[in-house]
C-alpha cells in the first residue's frame, strides 16, 4: 500500500528500537530523519538533528524500555531540541510506555512515576502521543494532550485464530487480569478461567485454578512479560492440573533477568509477543514468536498525518 | 477522644452531605464554619462566607454526588471564594468523588471527565484532597497535588467479621472486580469466586458462576451501587444456583432510579453501604445497613492538620 | 447569501439552545455535527462525538443559561472530548455567557464566578470565544485568549428605528445603566433620563425619575431581563408619572420565576429580546417580541473561519 | 495606636511615592527596608536589596503612576529579586493601579493593558495585592491571587460631612459615573444629578444637566482626575446654570499636562484628592486639598499581617 | 533579490527603531503594517492596530533599547493586542535585547532581569524570537520558545577583511572577552592579546597588556559599547604602549552619556557598529562607521516565514 | 559547632553521593532520613520513603553526576514522592548540577539540556535549589525559584594560600576561563596568563602561552575536570616552556574515561578537587587532593533552614 505523505512529514528514531522505526519507515515509504545521539565523555546524552525541521510535523519513535532512565532522557532531550528548532508539531510514538509500573500510590509516600513522566513529556513540549497497551487505561488521563492508544490484542488474537486451537480456554494468571482475558476469549469464542492467588501474612502464596481446564489448550494473556515468573508458574500449575498445552501472549516483551531461562524451563508451549520492545538476538529462542506491530503503527501515523480517524484501527 | 485543633482550623460544609459534615465536626469537637449558599433567581449559585478565613487552614466537605454538576460547581466556587479571601490552605474533603465514571477513553472521541474535574479543582486553587475509594486507583495520578485516599473496606469487612458468617465466599459480580474481592476475602479469610459475563454481538449477555458457591453465604463487593442491577442480578443468580444467602457491600451508595425497588425485589439478604453519599430517608429500607465513615474522616483530617502520618488509617 | 466553508469546518450544538444552533447552521449552509449527550443513571453527563474531528476547526454553540451548572459542565466536557480527539482548534460560541453575575467581589469573601468559569474554559482547552453582551465589558479581560464580543444593540435599535416612535426618550432603569442608555439614545437620536434608586439603611427603597418623560414614549434598555422586576417597576413608575407608553429591550432573556406574569401585569407595552437564550413556548406571550441573532452569529463565525475582520459586525 | 508586627515583617518602598511609604511605616512603627534603585548608564533599572529577606513577609509600596512604564518595571524587578532572595511572601501595595485605562477592548484590535500588567505581576511572583479604587471593580478578577481593594470614598465623604455643606447635591460629571455618585450621595444624605454628554458624528459634544442644581452646593465625584477637563467643564457648566458653588473630589490625582492651570481657571471652589499618587510641590495650589490614606493603608497592612479581616476597613 | 511572501505575512514596527524596520520592509518588498502608538495624557502607552491581523503571521520589530522600560512595555502591549486580535503567530524581532545586563545574580538579592523580561514576553503571548548577539549565549535558555540568534560578527569581520589591515592583532579589552576575540581573530587570521584588569580592595584598578601589540594595528571587539569607557581606555593604553593604530567594533551601539565625546577624545581611529539600535544624527561622528544588519534580518525573517533553515545565516 | 534544627527538618540522601550526605548530616548533628531506592526487575527506579514527611521541610542531597540519566530520574521521582506525601517544602541540594554542558544552542537544532532539567525539577515540585559552581552563572536564571549557588573557589584558594607557593602565576588553560583565573589570582595576589588555543579548518590545533611563566609555579583553575585532557595538555606545555611546577584545581571532579591515567602521566604536580562528586577509591591517586565541601553545604542548609542570609558564605 502506498501512503501519501506531505513534504513537511518527518520521522525520527531514537536508540531504543531502531529496527521497529526502520520497519515503520519502510511501511510508510519514507526515509528516517537524520539525527545523531552521542555521549559526552561523562555519559551525558548529546543529540544533534542533522536536517532542518522548521515547520515540520515530526514523529519520534522511542520505547521507554530498559534502560528506562536513558530512553526517557533521550526522548525529553529530543523533544526539547525539536521545539527549539521550530518544529510545527511533535508526536511521540511510544510503542512501550515503560517507567509506568507506578501509576498509583500502592502504599504511602510512593511516587506516581507514570504521571511524572507524562508531565515531563508535556512540559518538554510534546503535542501528541501514539502508544500501545498502557498498563492501566487510566494512564491516558495523565496527559492533557491527545493520546491514541493502540491495542496488541488485535495481532495476538489473530495469531491464535490462525492456529485454530481446539478445546481452548483463556486463563487470567492472576486476579487482576480477568477483563483482559474476557476480551481475548470473546475474540476466540471460548470460555475463561483464572488463577486465584492468595497470600496471608506469615504464609507462602497459594494458587488455585478457578474454572475447568482439564484436557484443554490454555491461553494465558498478560500485558507485560517481565521476569516471566507469573506466566511460567501459571503454565506449570495448569499442566500439573491436566491442561493439554499452555500458550501465553503479551504485547510488551520486557524479558528481564532470568526470564528466558524460566520460559525455556517452563511447561509453556509458546509465548507470543510483539516487537514494541526490541528483542535482542540472544533472547529469540524457538518458544518465542514475535509479531511485528510496525504495520499497525505505520497506519496509525498515516491516519494522524492525514487527519483520518484512528478508531478503525483498534475498534475493528 | 478529644482532638487538638489550632485556632486557624476551619471546617465548612457545602450542600451535598451536611449530615456527614456535622458528624465530622462533632467528632473533631469543632463548629462548622458559617457560609451561605443561595441561588440567584436564574439558579446561578451564590456563595457567601460569613466569617474571616484570612490565614486559615480550611477543610471543605463536599461529595460530588447527584446532582453532580451542581455539587461540582458549588465546590469550585467555594474554593475560588476561599482563595480570594486569603485562606492559607484549602483541603477538599470529597468522600465520594463522583463525576468520575469516565476515567479513560472507553471508545474514540470520549472525554476523560474524571481528569477534567481534577484539573478544574486544582486550577480553582485546591491544595490537598482527602477522598475515599476512587473508581480506579490511578485517579490519584490525575492530581498534581497530595491526595489522601481512605478505603471503605476497613469498615465494611469489620461489619462481616462481626457478623461471623459461616461458610462464606466472596464473589466478584463481574470480571473487573476480582482484585477488590480478593482483598475482602483476605480479611475474612474465605475463598473467592466470580461471575463471568459475556456479551457477543447479536446475542444476549450470558452469566456463568466460576467457583463453588453451593450452600454458601456469598458476599458481593463493589465500589459503587448505582442502579443496583449488577448486585441484584448477581444475587439472584447465586441463589438460583444454590447459595444459602447473599450479602452485598459497597462504599458509595449512589442508589439512582429504581435501585431501591430492585434491591427490595432481589434475593439479597442485606446491602451494607457507607454514608459517603447522603442516603435520604425514603431510601433507608430495612435491607440496607448504613455505616458511618465520619470517625474515619475526622481522624484523617486531624492527622493532616497535626501533620501526623495518615497511612495507619488505611494500611492497618 | 452562500458562505464558503472549508472541509475541516465543524459546527456542534449542545443542549442549551439547539434551535439557535440549527438556525446558525442553516444560515451557514452546513449540517450540525453529530454528537450525543446522554446521562448516566446518576445524572452524570456523558458526551459522545459521533464523527471524526481530527484536524477539524470546531465551533460549539452553547449558552450557559439555566440550568447553568449543567450547561457549563456540558461545555467543559465537550471541550475536553474535542481536545482529546485531536481537534485542531476549538471555538466556543456562547451567545449568553451566564454564570457571570459575580464578576467582582461585591462584598468580602465572595467568589468571582465569571472569572472562575473563564479559567475553567481555558484550562479545558478552548482556543477562542464568540459571545454577545458581557454583563461588564471588562469580562473580556478575564480570558487570555481571543474573545469576539458582538452586541445586541444593533438588532434592538433597528427594531425601534423601524417602529418610528415619536417623542421618544431612552430611560435607564437604575443608576448603573446610563452608559448603555446613552448608546441607544444616540442611535435613535433622542434624549435620555434615568430612575434614581436610593436605599438608606432601615428605610424602603425610593425611586425618582430624573429627566422629562411626560407624554413621551419611553424606551428602557437593560442587558438582561431576569425576574423582570427592574423593568416592570420602572415601566409602572414611568406611566404613573405621565409617560405615554413604555417599551423595554434587552439582549438576554433569562425570564426566571414569575417574570412572565410580572411583565403581563406591568404597564409595559412591549418587551423586545433576542434569542441568545432559548425562550420556551410557554413564555412566548404577545407582549414579547423575539429577534433572532442567528444571522449575526453565522456571519461572525464565517468571518472567523475565513480570517476576515469581525469588527464591521459590531462597529457598523 | 501601637501595632504588633512579627520579626519577619518587612516594608519596602520603590520610587513612585516614598513620602507615602514613609508615612505608612511611621504609622506601623517600623523602619522602611533598605534597598537601592539605581540605573545603568543606558537607563536600565538596577535594584539591590540591602538586607536579608529570607523567610520574610514582604510588603512593597509602589503606585504605577507616571512614568508608568518605569514604575511597573521597578515593581516587576523588585518582585523578581525578592522571589529569588527567598522571601516567604510578597504583597504589592499599589495605592494607584495605573496603566489600567485599557481594561476592556474599547474597539477592535486593542490590548487589555490592565490585564497584561496583572498577568505580569502574578508571573513575576507576587502573592497578594492591596490597592485602592480600581477604575472598574471587575479588574479584581484579572488576578488569580487575593486582592484587597480599599475605597477612597471613606476619607472623601468624611471630609464633606465635616464641612457641613448646606443644600448639597452630588453630580456625576458624565453618564458612566452615576453609581459612584449615588454612593457618595447616600453617605451625605443628599440628592443626585448628572451631566448628560452626547456626541453625534459631525457635531460638537453637547452637555445637559439632568437634575435640579439651582442654588445648590454641587459635589462632583470621579475616581481619577487626569487632565481635569471633565471636572472643570462640569464645574463651569454647573455654575453657569446656577449652582452656588462646586466642589470636586477623587481618589487618584494624576493631574497631568495643564490640569493645574485648568483647575485654577475653573469655577471649582475646591478639589479634594488623596495621596495615592505623590502630588509634587508645584502642583499643591490652594484650591487642592490632599487627604492622606496612609492610616488606612497601614491598618490594612496590619490586618493582613495579623490575619484579621480587612472588610471592616471598607464596609464600615 | 525578490522574496516570496504569503498573503498572511505582516510586518509591524514599534517606536525604537523605525528606520531599521523600514529598511527590512524594503528588503522584503513589503509594506509595514499600520498601527498607531499614542499616549494617554498621563503617559500610558496606547496601541491601536489599524488593519486586520486575524490569522496572520505577524513579525514585530522592536529593540528594547533606551528608554528600555518604555520599549519593553510597548512590545508587551503590542503582543497582547495581537494575541487578542487573533493573530495566528507572533514573532518578536528584537535586534537588541536590552534590559539584559542582569542575566545572573552577580551578588546576593539581585533580580535576573533578562529572565524576567523573557518570562513577560512568553506570558504575553510571543511564539518566536529573532535577535542578535545576546550578552551571554545562555540567555537563549531563558526562553521556552524557539529563539533564532544572529551574530553581528559576520558583518563586522567582513568590514575588517575589506580594509585589509596589515600587522593586525585582535585585543580583548578585559578578561571576559577572550572567546569573542578568538572568534574574530580566526576570521581575520591574526593573533590575539588581552588587557588584564585587576582591582584589589583599597587600590586603583591596574591594566596590563598581555600579548605583543608593538607596531601593530589593534582591533578591539566587544558586544556592546555603552559609556565607551572600556574601549577608549583600552585604545589609549594600546597606543601608549606602541600600537600603530586602534580600531574597535561592536554589534550594539548603546552610546549613552558622554560616550561620543569620550570616543572623539580617545586614541581610537575608528569604531564600527551595526544599527541594531538606532543611532541618532547627533551621534553620527566621522569616527563611527555604521553597518546595516537589515539585509541579514530580512533574510532571517524570510527563511522563518518560508520554513527554510536559518542556520546558513550564522554558521556560514 | 552545634546547629539548631527544628523538628520538621528532614535530610535525605539519594544514590549519587551518600558519603557526602552522611558528612553533611554529621555536621548538622542529625540523622539521614530513611528511604529505600530499589529497582524493578527491568531497571525502573522504585523509591519508598520510610518515615512520614507530612509538613516537613525536606532537603534532598543528590549530584546529577554519572550516570546522569539515572541520578536525574532518582531526584525527579523522589521529589514527586515527597510532594504527594505532603512535604511542606522541598529543597534539592545538588552539589554538582551535571547534565548541564548544553546550556546554550552551540549550533543549530541542539537542545538546551541544562534548561530542560531545570524545567523538569520545577515541574516535579522542587521549591528551592542549593548548588555549587554552575558551568555558567546564567544557569541560575533557568530556574524561576530561589537558587543559592556556593563557590568552590573559597576552599580551593585557601588550599593554595596555605601552601604558600612562591613565584606563582594563575593560568587559564583556554580562552574562556580568564574571568575565573582572575578571581583566583586576586585571592592569591599573583599575576595571570592564559593559553591561547586556535584551530583553523584543515589544521591541527595550536596552543600558545600568553603571559610570562618561566621559572614560575603555575596554578591552573577550571570548573570541571572531565577527561583531564585540558589540564594535562596545559601542564605539559607549561613545563616544556619553563614553568617550575604546575598545580591544577577544580570544583567538580568528573574524572571520566582515561582521565586518571592522563593525570598520572602528565607534568602536573597536584590536582586539587572537592567532593561535590563522589570520587571512588580506585581514582584516589596520590596526585589528587580532595577537599570536603560538607562543612560549607551544612552551613548553607542551616542558614536556609533558620532563615539567615546565605551571602556571607560566598561573598566573604
Amino acid at each position: 500500500m502506498a501512503y501519501q505523505l506531505r513534504d513537511n512529514f518527518k520521522l525520527f528514531s531514537l536508540n531504543s528500537n531502531q529496527e521497529l522505526a526502520q520497519e515503520i519507515a519502510d511501511h510508510l515509504g519514507c526515509e528516517l530523519g537524520k539525527n545523531s545521539i552521542t555521549h559526552f565523555s561523562d555519559g551525558e546524552i548529546q543529540i544533534h538533528i542533522e536536517e532542518s525541521v522548521r515547520g515540520a510535523e515530526v514523529y519520534v519513535v522511542q520505547s521507554t524500555s530498559q534502560p528506562g532512565h536513558e530512553h526517557v532522557m533521550e526522548l525529553l532531550i529530543m523533544i526539547d531540541a525539536l521545539k527549539r528548532a521550530s518544529a510545527d508539531s511533535i508526536t511521540a510514538v511510544i510503542p512501550y510506555y515503560g517507567y509506568a509500573r507506578q501509576d498509583r500510590k500502592a502504599s504511602s509516600r510512593e511516587p506516581i512515576t507514570a504521571k511524572l513522566v507524562a508531565n515531563m513529556l508535556v512540559k518538554a513540549g510534546v503535542d501528541h502521543v501514539i502508544t500501545m497497551d498502557f498498563h492501566a487505561p487510566q494512564v491516558q488521563g495523565f496527559f492533557n494532550i491527545p493520546v491514541d492508544q493502540l491495542l496488541g490484542i488485535t495481532e495476538l488474537s489473530q495469531h491464535f485464530i490462525n492456529k485454530n486451537l481446539e478445546d481452548a480456554i483463556v486463563v487470567a494468571p492472576d486476579n487482576g487480569g480477568l477483563t483482559r482475558a474476557r476480551r481475548l476469549a470473546d475474540r476466540l469464542d471460548v470460555p475463561i478461567g483464572f488463577i486465584d492467588k492468595r497470600k496471608m501474612p506469615g504464609e507462602a502464596e497459594t494458587m488455585n485454578i478457578v474454572g475447568d481446564i482439564k484436557g484443554k489448550n490454555a491461553v494465558i494473556i498478560v500485558d507485560i512479560v517481565d521476569t516471566a515468573k507469573t506466566i511460567s508458574d501459571a503454565a506449570n500449575l495448569l499442566v500439573e492440573n491436566g491442561a493439554k498445552a499452555v500458550y501465553a501472549c503479551c504485547t510488551h516483551a520486557v524479558l528481564s533477568g532470568d526470564s528466558i531461562q524460566r520460559i525455556q524451563d517452563s511447561a509453556l508451549t509458546e509465548l507470543v509477543v510483539t516487537n514494541t520492545i526490541h528483542v535482542p538476538k540472544e533472547k529469540r529462542i524457538p518458544k518465542i514468536t514475535i509479531l511485528s506491530i510496525a504495520p499497525l503503527l505505520a497506519e496509525a501515523i498515516e491516519h494522524v498525518h492525514n487527519e483520518k480517524p484512528v478508531s478503525p484501527l483498534f475498534e475493528g
